[in-house]
């Protein structure tokens, strides 16, 4: 064990404790209700330091908790080791894992045969429908976290195939209004800017995608000083984008322009040979959105000659025609494969709504059907009363007078 | 009449016109189908030039119109002029009017008994509920523009008071995203500045309500370099201001440091005498909501020994205590009333939403039960795609192999 | 004599007043002082509320003042006439000026055989070196307000044709780091919006030149949302734009993208027939450099089957291959023409430059030889400090030992 | 010795080479002109990616070239890895050295008995002038590239000490116009969000200092959501800051709202135990001035009752009274000891000047009296040139009409 490791991730996780104030609210609450008191809970979340703050909560509420990462790379290894080593919470993650090992990972997490899955980006609901079917029973219902997780857990109750209850948790306002925009946002350039240490004022970045991640990178990069570039499907999206003040094109036209690219739409082949054609000699792209098939890898392999790793998250792919590109990370998250993740503050949001959600479930799952629910508005507005009094943020109330009258229609000109 | 001022209006009705692209197609389309011909429609806006367009388009269409305002100080005399003697279009309008003169306006506009009423704040539908019972029969339906009015007719609805649908255009996408964010945005800054020749770089600006319109208002104060603070009384929102790195605070707090406060809530009594006393030598007031009660003119005179009107659109009042404070506008609507209203190309898209909600009453009115419609999203689509194509805007298109992707879950890491 | 106008007029200089503090505590030091007690002043000014203020300083501190304006665009008539009418200052300026009434209202103002001028261009000063060289002896010394102004007399010292010390007010730190940078900046957009109630959010915004009014007005049309296009000569600071995030091009490319451009460059033939022929149909142009020769009126005329005035501001230039061009303001300073010029608190930093040097060259001007003298290094710290004082600024400041540290080199690493 | 590290370095150099086109360009003439050739070049400047690239530029020009780093935290030991064993230039350096082993590295600098040197802060100079006198005969000249080296070699000149020229690299427009506002702007929070995971929306940021390095620094944070404070203690900066939209005030109020401080005065002493006493609990503090001594490390750890390292980067200090304060990178430059310096494009620029700097000693310096030099405008314009040309930017040029106007006083109004 390497002890230099394992005091990283302890301090890494004790930093992000310290800095998640609106969980540790919550984690009281949890604890006093004993909702979660023997459950078993299987998480597959980016593994990393906040992530394992969520984790700790949940077992120092009683459960039983093992967790894995949803992404191959997206876990801090010191903190892995500090939550299995300190802390005894059983975590099977590791950066750069190959596939199989990912999924390996997946079903140890199953192994406990959990009542109740946090799942970030589906694929431990995806296993639970296919390949570990005989778990189903045993299942009260999952928390999702993300977008395109829950884009997937839809097509499945469409498809008539969810057999237990999911709760989106990233349509809570307290988790898709912050952590999609602000979170992806910062987090992305702490990725970009770490793996490349290249100017961002000047550049011509493309976004890809204008939801709410998408806007949150291109808000900073026109704050980094960019010249901020959107690529969209949607008619609504495209002209806010464009009365935002960014331009707005077909990404076979911006690609030809592009210093940078950042991919964030959720859905596949956004980049692809039509694209990588036409780019300029250097154009670095990256990737926020879930899955790492949003910049096609299988394209650029065959277009090039060469392919190697120039930074730690840089692989050079050196064209036939003798352009260079650089994708980093991968294609995966960015964020959280060349950055740490959303900030702290952020995901102390998000995860104190994972966490009343998780007891929500234990509470009331049984008795929910199959389908996929929006979090109850109670814990939106929990979290956001107690996000408040952790940010020392004072409002206004409405008086009597005022709610009456926003009340009457009698009162006009 | 004033030569001079009819010519005016006639040009700036011209002006109007040759930026309103998309209500320009809408208006082909209504002619072409003939489904406001012979429609009695009585409207209450602004009567502004870009108004005056809306209404050339429902008479253009067929329709028989009239027109008046919907505010005591936001009639361009000029427009109203050209309307009448120009253009023939009944208008009964002008700035400066008592409230007397307005509701008689008003009800001239019933006079017509018309089958659709367009709205902006809902007192066309107040009277026919009250005063006017006599023509409810003669409704097929109405039209309201904006979320006041919204609020104002979902009271009525819960009340079980509202006796013919009405569709909600301010809930359209195309309207509210725009009009209301940077419409607002625009021109309250137009009306601001116009009004009072002062900087706003470095101010202390203070934006009541931090909704579609008071983000707009913040996001362009800040634009304009003010330090702009955000009052607000839901929770998510004072949050979202907060990390859009506003200062949010009570009203009672920021009232202390305001140079400039623009009041946007829709609510009454947002700023009254315990606000008024706290606040600092010169505060300049406006308000850009709907009704001229969010700041209150009653505690502010009682508190004064003096107003006097020292520009266009400035009232001074000298306090008792020797302070003096400034309300523009008389608290009306400081965009429409000392500025020149929403730009036009924004105008463009609200209004031809407008005009295509008018045809669908036409059409459908009859077998709509009364209640508070959205408007149905073959109209929200249809302007997205005209002003895409008026602004020259060009988008990425889904394959069948994403759209199918995005239908599946199968798919995973 | 318009009584309307006259009472717009006398409050129009009374909330300039109320808002000038700076000048204000100045105006206090040159009554004491007595320095410009009897001394004949000669301005030539653009004739506007703030103007008013300086120059019934200067006639408070004992001084014989006549003033004219230096723009035949950029008079306020409701203040000129209360300057003449209420407060008997002789003021002979118009708005819309044909050129002959332009220079017969110079004449006037040399006509009191000034021992001082003020001038904001340079046309006095001309004036007195071609025409009515007879006043020369007379003359003490000149003030000179921008920065085309200060070209014109850095080319007149170079030529030996000087005759007379010029302080050169523009080049005062208090002067052009606000005046140039946020009060064009703020104005010009006054101008814009007022005179043609378009749109800016989403809008290809193009700014010819990147000094300090350049980037002023470039910071403003960001911050209303425009996509911005920056023209240059200049490498170093066509860099800097492109590290602001802007897009720097040649104006024959940057023509054919814009909906609105401005000239701010000092130079003339900015916009000429090649640029009018690849514009956009629609495209709006305006100026806010001194002179308005920077958009070539010649040649659009030539271009031109008929020019009609659709606006107040807005002349439409109809060209013979059928598209519309737009000019506010025939050219000149729109800012002034269709705004209400700078906001009173940055003439105020402004203006107190002006009435301090104009007694600094009553104190000292008889010494000082003819040539293009920076403003006194004692006269931009007080006006600094007064700004501090008026805004309510503390600062920092440095301790004995901080001093000492900064003037040692012992000290390193 | 270790090859991954090894590896790396190598990496990061040729990441580095591939994006320095200004300098390629300069390397280009400098082998050519031979000017450098034998020539023996000591460095004392950041050892990192850039830096290598701008060594190995002199060492291909023909010099022989010593290097060492300018502050004890700034190495990267992958890069002097490199350097050493790769590209067999002889660096000393290394990452968290002690005071005692960096002027030992500066002495081993200064062994070659360099005939030119070029320092950032002035130790290397400063050691030529006390300790290492016998080598001032050999020495043709240097150049300074910071604020802070030229202000101590200033003091120098004016105490009659300095006996060689030195080129005051950093007052290039080249240099401070983009190294100190975009490098250090970026720079800073890629090592301000690396070191901590933080977020900085919301967060109230406060600049000390609004030089070029401050303004920098609090663009970006406003850019990144974060409410900006700024101190000062200059009043035109200080109105500048606060026309920018920053709240402006003394240091020991800003500490009492600050989330975040960062301090690039190049002064001494701006957080002493006065600050420290009003701050929040969790207040993070960090420095991107020269030395390490803005914020005083000896008051918080009188004031602490432990300190320990939380994070790589963090020191957390346990105050007595129960408050715990972070401090990054031990107060040193935190855009180096926690990120990666400037980004590759800015240095790029910095370092051609550096380059041709050194030329122009290596040709001129004999003929040069000891003094502070400006860089030669020659050097600036080509330098300018060459990054318009990397950048691929068109400009404008003057016609011979335009500067004949420009340079005529006879064209008025």
């Amino acid at each position: 064990m390497d002890k230099e490791l394992l005091n990283k991730g302890v301090l890494r996780l004790e930093w992000a404790r310290s800095h998640m104030g609106v969980l540790a609210e919550v984690r009281r609450e949890l604890v006093k209700s004993g909702a979660l008191k023997g459950k078993r809970v299987g998480m597959a979340l980016h593994v990393e330091a906040k992530t394992g703050i969520l984790a700790l909560t949940l077992k120092e509420a009683g459960a039983k908790v093992r967790l894995t990462s949803c992404n191959p790379l997206s876990t801090d290894d010191c903190v892995a080791l500090a939550l299995n080593e300190r802390h005894r919470l059983e975590t099977y993650a590791k950066k750069w894992q190959s596939n199989k090992e990912y999924y390996e990972s997946l079903h140890k997490v199953l192994d406990i045969k959990p009542q109740i899955t946090i799942d970030d980006g589906g694929d431990l609901i995806f296993l639970l429908h296919t390949e570990r079917k005989e778990l189903l029973d045993g299942i009260i219902g999952a928390n999702e976290e993300t977008t395109t997780g829950i884009i997937r857990l839809k097509a499945m109750e469409k498809d008539g195939a969810l057999k237990f209850p999911v709760i989106a948790v990233n349509n809570a306002k307290m988790k898709f209004l912050f952590d999609n925009r602000y979170g992806t946002g910062q987090s992305t350039f702490d990725g970009v800017m770490n793996s490349t240490n290249l100017l961002i004022a000047g550049k011509t970045f493309v976004v890809a995608g204008y939801g709410w991640c998408g806007r949150g990178i291109a808000m900073r990069a026109k704050g980094m000083g960019a010249r901020v570039v959107v690529t969209e499907v949607d008619p609504v999206r495209a002209i806010e984008a464009h009365l935002d003040g960014f331009d707005v094109m077909p990404m076979s036209e911006a690609a030809k322009r592009a210093d940078f690219i950042v991919t964030v739409t959720g859905c596949r082949d956004i980049i692809t040979e039509k694209e990588f054609k036409v780019m300029k000699y250097g154009c670095v792209m990256a990737n926020s959105g879930h899955f790492d098939n949003e910049i096609s890898k299988v394209d650029m392999k065959r277009m090039s000659k060469s392919v190697r790793r120039v930074r730690e998250f840089v692989d050079e792919y050196a064209l036939k025609d003798g352009r260079k590109l650089y994708l980093l990370a991968e294609g995966r998250l960015v964020n959280l494969a060349a950055g740490q993740g959303h900030p702290v503050e952020i995901m102390d949001m998000s995860f104190a709504i994972q966490a009343l959600c998780a007891q929500h479930l234990a509470l009331n799952g049984r008795r929910l059907k199959p389908h996929v629910y929006d979090v109850p508005t109670e814990i939106d507005d929990k979290v956001a009363a107690l996000a408040l009094k952790t940010n020392g943020i004072e409002l206004d109330s409405q008086s009597k007078v005022q709610k009456a009258y926003l009340s009457t229609w009698r009162e006009g000109t």
